[in-house]
């Protein structure tokens, strides 16, 4: 199904600086000030960057919310002040950072993504609107690719006659004048989106987007996502593979699975518990508390069936039929937000085989357990397995994070999107 | 009338990476390229904490704007992605960056520079609304000094108790919850303020800054500029030594004026001639552009005066009286923006001293001609003679900025300034 010369895509999901359990920031190897620290920061993306990962997604909500008194934060202090930080000390790895069309105005998302992009050398964006989307796009471009002569015996810096200005207004954002940035080395940073497979979304994301971030529990599910949002790049007039599709996953890199189990449940706080009768729900059957240590027995499992209401159901069925205790199933991360991975290096490059061959993704970011060791783990016990089955690149194919996720060049709007109704 | 222990304070002008002179981007040991390379605004931030300078200062307007076909963009490509960067490479100096109350929305300004502040372990703010201030300092404060428990044994991170939401509604803003930002080792960024005397920007200044950046010709402008500064500070209820009043300095040191001012004429475009009606209305008497290159005769100096319409006259008279012709007298910067000092370094240290002493200043932000070689000149020729009069520190006081600029301690809103009619 995949191209013989075609390589998956990694990239990192870079929450707070913790990990993906919810009591990473209690594992006695971390420091419990990672969240303040940006030296942590920087050493979790070069451990990444060591893996050949094409990008560090940061996941953003503008506020404090959960359970922040066990939990932590789940977002950076600031992406892209902390990503400024981690681009003077890495050189290949691309930055995806979440960006508001809703909170921020269109032209200080334009200037601090570009600035990111030219001092990094590389980069990245998310959105939600179209109009944002063209604004900051426009603003992108408005510094034409020559435009800045610097041409010292001439006496002329910059050829005023390519400074395009726009003048955009649509009906609830405008902004006139260009932008004082110039090209970065891969043109302008790359817009990504994120989300379900809503027409809204997916509207967006065929028009604008070389990378779609998405969050998918099955195959199928995935195959059948990604098959929308290739059709939606189709209908606006581009190639679906201009697209990639980025699936998730979590990971917990470990000898055995039961070690890895083991080093779940450490650090998982509460959460295993309070997920039991979700659990019950999801195979359709009972478990009473007191048994969560009990094994489930085959005849109980020949009566369960997965809940068609919740996706993650079927791989939960699965697990719960190898033999596992439920708070063993609920540690396999049964209910997480992504597909989770626990055990050898080779059953997560069994996974990401699987789904890639299946055209279920073109590419995936990684959640690791706990940063501090997780990121290591997964980069010597998963990739060199992906590079010697010829499906992952042991070198960055590029410089840029366009080259590295193999998408084509774009300098302000998309000629063949102008104008397309919004 | 300044205190035995009381020492000045430099900070440096950040501009867009060239200097000073409009043509310094075209000096042959400067890379035309440097608005885009942020190596080098690292390099120059050395250079000044070589110097022990208190800060970086980075003006900044949201546009493009001015002659940029022939002087550049007068601005950073984003101020605060480039400190970023710069706070990685540094480690004393701290940052003062502009944040638009009219173009950003505060719980982005509050983010963004506290997420600075944290990861640079320093920091800075330049305000103009009190309603936009108070709501930063309100979200820099939501987040209680003691609130980060990070106890992984006792199994808790945060006290939520201690994060405490704002719920702050004004006339044109409002802001709900706490920030997700941790104090930083100063607390919170510092306020700084900026512009001319009038009683709106007094009354902000008054209440929460803690620099006031200036613009001003002469000792006995910033004399009496500074006591309104001070004034508004008591009426405020804080003692006046709370803020410290920051002088303009433009500099270019070489062994002679004459030097000085060769290095000059070299970069300075078509300034310098198209300055000539402006130093001839300021000095009373009409010069012909044919003898520009003719010095000033006494007789015709004579019937000269300084013009009370421009504050910088009675300096260009005073130089044009030293006999220098008119090339050279526009060439010695009288028309800049700030007091320009041409020549030694002994010129310079004689310049600030005189100003500090007369209580014009507590100090000064320096703008040299250009950066690529005038920082270190500055700090190679003018800071150890401020250091052998003693009135400048050999090394950094603290290591924060507050503890350098000698400010106190705040948290949060300044507990005597809250509920102030605005």
């Amino acid at each position: 199904m995949t191209m013989p010369d075609k390589k998956l895509i990694l990239g990192m999901g870079l929450i707070d600086g913790y990990g993906g359990l919810h009591g990473a920031w209690r594992a006695p190897h971390v420091d419990p000030g990672t969240y303040a620290d940006v030296d942590a920061t920087v050493r979790h993306a070069k451990a990444a960057e060591r893996g050949k990962f094409a990008f560090l997604f940061t996941p953003d909500f503008p506020a404090v919310r959960g359970d922040v008194e066990h939990s932590t934060i789940s977002n950076l202090m600031d992406p892209l002040i902390q990503l400024s930080a981690v681009a003077r000390e890495t050189t290949n790895i691309g930055f995806v950072a979440t960006g508001s069309t809703t909170f921020q105005e269109p032209f200080n998302t334009a200037r601090q993504f570009k600035a990111l992009d030219v001092l990094s050398h590389r980069d990245e964006r998310y959105q939600r609107a179209h109009e944002a989307i063209q604004i900051v796009q426009a603003l992108w471009g408005s510094w034409q690719e020559d435009a800045w002569v610097k041409d010292q015996v001439a006496d002329r810096f910059i050829d005023p006659s390519k400074l395009r200005p726009i003048n955009l207004k649509g009906q609830y954002l405008a902004s006139r004048g260009p932008l004082a940035i110039p090209p970065s080395e891969q043109g302008q940073p790359v817009v990504f989106t994120s989300g379900g497979p809503s027409p809204h979304l997916l509207s967006i994301a065929g028009r604008y987007a070389s990378g779609f971030i998405a969050e998918v529990w099955t195959i199928e599910e995935a195959r059948a996502q990604r098959e929308l949002v290739r059709n939606a790049a189709r209908e606006a007039g581009r190639d679906p593979d201009e697209i990639k599709y980025i699936a998730g996953i979590m990971t917990t890199v470990a000898p055995t699975v039961r070690e890895g189990l083991d080093r779940r449940l450490r650090y998982a706080g509460d959460v295993i518990e309070a997920g039991l009768p979700h659990l019950g729900a999801m195979l359709g059957i009972q478990i009473h508390p007191d048994r969560i240590d009990e094994p489930l027995m085959p005849q109980r499992l020949a009566s369960a069936h997965a809940s068609p209401r919740d996706p993650r159901s079927s791989n939960a069925l699965a697990v719960a039929r190898e033999g596992w205790s439920p708070r063993d199933v609920l540690a396999h991360g049964v209910i997480d937000f992504h597909p989770t991975v626990v055990g050898p290096g080779k059953l997560h490059a069994d996974h990401l085989q699987e789904w890639f061959e299946a055209g279920a993704a073109d590419g995936f970011w990684v959640t690791p357990d706990i940063y501090e060791d997780g990121v290591d783990a997964f980069v010597d016990e998963v990739v060199p397995i992906l590079q010697e089955r010829g499906i992952y690149p042991t070198e960055y194919p590029g410089t840029t994070l366009r080259a590295n996720l193999g998408v084509p060049h774009q300098y302000g709007l998309d000629p063949r999107i102008i104008g397309a109704e919004q």
